[in-house]
Parts: structure tokens; sequence; C-alpha cells
């Protein structure tokens, strides 16, 4: 049987010179790699008492959504600005190349509600970092936070102490 | 229980005066909802034969991925402009509201396998249309395409003649 990291493609300078990018579609086209990514991703919340899973557009939908359903927990999405047609809280962040403005719906999440955020990769942890910014400032608890992929060497986890984070693949570059 | 019609949440004048938007948000934020929209739509695949899932960014990989996971088959990310590493095509096309391009990788579907196209929502068929070109393009057969939410005062279906189509809920209405 083929490992999961044996399922990610690795491109050499994209989306610009000097990245590796971690290629996930090549996983996804692979229905035995699709099947072992998700359940990799699932086993790490086996013990993870939680409410709403929460992925931020649009790889995170990829990933968190057969987990929600295969654990029967709502989804909630977090979009770019705009996209959502209620009312909305947004925060804006800096990305690995460039800026982003993402929303929640407000009533997506009551207070004390234990949330769990899946996405498909770590890099600097600013996406991370300002989805639970909105968790938080809807009252919502962060319980963990799982990636299918973390690239160590852009320290994403600094911006993150005090939380719960779980990656099924480690890079050590970025 | 709810039908799957309770879960929908409409939203008059969005995003632009006149238009009813069909919120889906409101079906995954409740995981009975969200269940039963995936095994609705799924149940429509059961007696079709086919190798490869396919969906639009960003709601289609919503629906899509779990319908993969659960049938074992691959799932076909197509992209938004410049976000795929590899080598692509694409195609320019009217949405709703704008114009739009999208991409596929080139390799992702090899000649004569049988694709079933998969989207939260069938509006004008622009999506839809463009999607079919691309994958005839790579020689693939499109077997089926199946929406969660129909507007058939869009008459999506006309632009689609001679493919088979179904979705699980139909709005008279835009």
């Amino acid at each position: 049987m083929k490992k999961i990291e044996e399922y990610i493609r690795s491109i050499p300078n994209f989306p610009e010179e000097g990245i590796i990018f971690r290629d996930i579609t090549s996983v996804l086209e692979d229905a035995d790699g699709l099947h072992l990514a998700i359940d990799s991703m699932q086993a790490m919340l086996k013990d993870v008492e939680f409410d709403l899973l929460l992925g931020p557009e649009s790889r995170g939908f990829i990933f968190g959504v057969p987990i929600a359903y295969n654990m029967h927990k709502p989804f909630i999405p977090v979009r770019k600005k705009g996209k959502l047609p209620c009312e909305t809280i947004s925060t804006e962040y800096a990305l690995e190349y460039g800026t982003a403005t993402i929303e929640m719906h407000k009533d997506a999440i009551k207070e004390g509600q234990r949330v769990v955020i899946i996405d498909d990769l770590m890099a600097t942890g600013g996406t991370i970092e300002a989805i639970i910014k909105l968790v938080e400032r809807l009252g919502g608890i962060v319980v963990k936070a799982v990636f299918l992929i973390e690239l160590e060497g852009l320290n994403g986890r600094d911006k993150l102490e005090g939380y719960e984070v779980d990656s099924v693949i480690k890079y050590p570059g970025k």
C-alpha cells in the first residue's frame, strides 16, 4: 500500500521562483489517495470532542466536508469577501503571496461551541490565525486545527501557540 | 424528518436586486442537512457507470469530494485561472454575473474515461457547458451532471441538450 506522501506531487518554482508547491490534486485524482488523505486527517479527531467543523475556501472545503459527513457534524464554510449572503464578520490577513479578506456568517457559531478547523496546508499560519480570530470573536472555542500538509520551515506554529495543531505530512522546508 | 428544501435559506436581492439567492450554507451548517444533500445527490448516480467525479471551484468541491469518497472514485478539481500548478487547458465563459476562466490539469482525464460533473447549482448552465467543453477536449465522456439546486427559469438545460442532467431541488424561478 502506498503511503500518503507518495500521492503528493511536488512542483518546483510555482507559483514563484524558489517555492516548491505541494500539489494535492494528485492525491484527489486517485481514489485510494483521496481515501487515505481524508482517513488520516479524520484519525486526528477521534478523541476530540467538538460541535462544528470549519474550513476555508476553497481547499479547506475539499477535506472538511467529507470529514464532517463521516463524523456527522455541521460544516461551516469560511469564504472570500462578498460570497456569503447573510450578515458576516470579516478579517484581513497576510497570505504567503499577497493579502486576503475572509468572511464567516455571524450566526454560524454560537457562544461556547467547540470548533475544529480543517485545511489542506499550513504555510506561514496566516490563514489559520485569521480564522481563529473570527471564531473567537463569535464566542467559539478552537479545540484543534488539522492539516494534510505542514511546511515546517515557515514556522506557522509560532503564530498558534496554545492551540492544538496536527498535520499528516510534515515537510522540513518552505 | 425535514425535507432537503427546508434546509435551503432564500435571500432576496443578493448579490443584486431582483435575484433570489439560494443559500446552501444553511444546509451545510446542519449535520442532518449536509447528510441529506450529499445522499440525495449520490442516489442519482447509483446506476451510473463512471470513472471520475469532477467539480468546479469552490462549491462543486463541497458536494463532489464526499460523493467521490463514498463511491471510491477519483475527484478532479476544476479551478479558477492560475491555481493549478501543472500543464492545464482552460476556457472562458459567461457567468450569471460577469465572466470567468476555468482550468483543468491536462493529465486529469484520459481518452475514453467516463466523467460525472457535480455542482451545487445550475443557473444559466454556462459553467457546466464550459466544463463539458474541457472534458471533451481531453477525450472524456460526460455521462451525467448532478446538481443540488436547479433554477428552471434560467433554462440551463437548453445549453445541455443530449446530456443527462439531474437535480435534487428545482425552483421554477431565477
